[in-house]
């Protein structure tokens, strides 16, 4: 008996939410139920990861997901999908799927469909009963809002990134701390509780620690001190309770600038607006006036294995 | 008769101004009077210049301000003051110092004083009389503002750089146009007449061409977009105003945070302050509540002799 009639009767499908720190791929069954498998691996953001380590990275989750080997699970798969950080179109997409084919064949994966979205919309897709249109706001080390029509990205407000836009983001919110503890350290700007723990992360109270540490690394890595802000604010010092406020505002102005229609769903992700983050009361009282309730999602993983079961179905490779 | 004897009577000082983009030398009589000389070479900032091409640029100037060596000129020279970007203290002082020793070397002069300042402490004894005591504020590419007492700067505020920082600067203008044009383009912000001249400069009108632009160089490019800012304010464009007026409000901020004292001398310089510049304006009645007359020079160069002035005749040098 061939060993992969253990699982004859099997029909898998495959989600990845492939976002600018790593990638999560799980594995469920094409009918519905639980996770069955759980991956990890690298970066994953289609426009900044080099192609050789984006396929790595994507293997990586994909081996970790998928039952061993042994087991043949991976002939089994009947559809994968995965949504890329930069990697809604253009050339982000065109690196994605390529990628994306290169790690299936190494884990001897060859399923009926494979489809790649951008990471907004696997995000979109996350909310309950995967939704077909409408908002999603992101809001983690970056910032970026879509309207989501038929599954797809239609139209972008933000996601300008970290020299010019993603406001109210984790980057915007950690540089912003910085540029509060400077000020107030030359006498532009009032005293912060902030001056402390940013300083402590910089190695040194002073301008030039804080200078020295923002110019040596990649700007980026100035998210890194976006916790300190939450932290101070909840402590009770202004400048930081002001910060907050402000990103609250940015991000709201970004889901308004996509035309919000009263009752149309708004799905948000990311450390700041997702499940317990910190900008999400904000949020929420932010955007009622415009008849939107927020609804946060941890990542888009759900949404990709939901969108990868409908491409599994309309493939016919579903039992 | 020896050639050196045509100028034996002379006594003769050097001032320079090392910018960041340039460096400006002045040859002048000891005694007083106009320029005898000037010369220009590569960019001067001690901090982010290589040892070596600091030395380089150095010596360009001074080889052109000074006469011919068969002139013999070099030996005339009593005394040179120095003002660097960078080099008001710590180790870029340190490297401006070497490097302006070896460019000395290079064009045969070995005056008895020798003194390195910061940019701001030249530009300020730029100032009518060259002041010893008073503010300064420098705003082009950068600004920072600084308290001079005794030809020294005691307090620097702003000058924390494109990233943190120069707020009010044409780096600062020309980032804040691009992204007003994004936010103009995505719908979170008004329309601007900047989205033409900015997506000329940048290549195309759409956000994929500005962002491309704005990611592929170094951020401080971005201040070449700052004359589109003046440019669309005169023509009337409401966003780009604004623009100048937050940039006048930042600009006036950080003079206030040198807690000016009425009737002290405030020495402005850079092309957003200095003779004619576009801000100059809102700083003169920014300040006026403070008992403070902007009085806009158009460099650090002239500053610099009449320091070096003043070292030659304390050297004891000087006729």
């Amino acid at each position: 008996m061939d060993e992969s009639n253990i699982h004859a009767d099997r029909s898998w499908v495959v989600g990845i939410d492939a976002g600018g720190t790593r990638i999560r791929a799980r594995l469920a069954d094409a009918a519905g139920g639980p996770a069955l498998g759980e991956g990890a691996g690298g970066p994953g953001n289609a426009l900044s990861v080099a192609p050789g380590a984006l396929a790595r990275h994507l293997t990586e989750a994909l081996r970790a997901a998928l039952p061993s080997p042994t087991e043949g699970g991976s002939r089994h798969v009947r559809a994968v999908v995965a949504g890329f950080a930069g990697g809604g179109e253009g050339v982000g997409r065109e690196r994605a799927l390529a990628a994306l084919a290169r790690a299936l064949d190494a884990v001897g994966a060859a399923p009926g469909a494979v489809e790649v979205y951008g990471d907004a919309e696997v995000a979109f897709a996350a909310g309950p009963g995967a939704p077909a249109d409408g908002l999603v706001l992101i809001a983690g080390t970056g910032a970026a809002a879509a309207r989501v029509e038929r599954r797809r990205a239609l139209r972008v407000v933000d996601g300008d990134g970290w020299l010019l836009g993603d406001a109210g983001s984790g980057y915007w919110l950690g540089r912003e701390a910085v540029r509060a503890v400077l000020r107030a350290l030359d006498g532009r700007g009032p005293d912060t509780a902030l001056a402390g723990p940013v300083g402590e992360m910089c190695g040194g109270p002073g301008k030039e620690a804080v200078l020295r540490y923002a110019y040596e690394g990649h700007p980026v890595r100035l998210a890194a001190l976006s916790p300190l802000v939450a932290g101070a604010a909840a402590a009770g010092d202004g400048p930081a309770r002001e910060l907050l406020d402000r990103a609250g505002v940015e991000l709201c102005a970004t889901v308004r600038a996509l035309g919000p229609r009263p009752g149309e769903p708004l799905v948000v992700t990311g450390g700041l607006v997702g499940p317990g983050g910190p900008l999400l009361g904000r949020l929420v009282e932010g955007v009622r006036e415009w008849g939107l309730v927020p609804v946060p999602v941890p990542d888009g993983v759900a949404g990709a294995v939901a969108l990868a079961r409908l491409a599994g179905s309309l493939d016919g490779a579903s039992p």
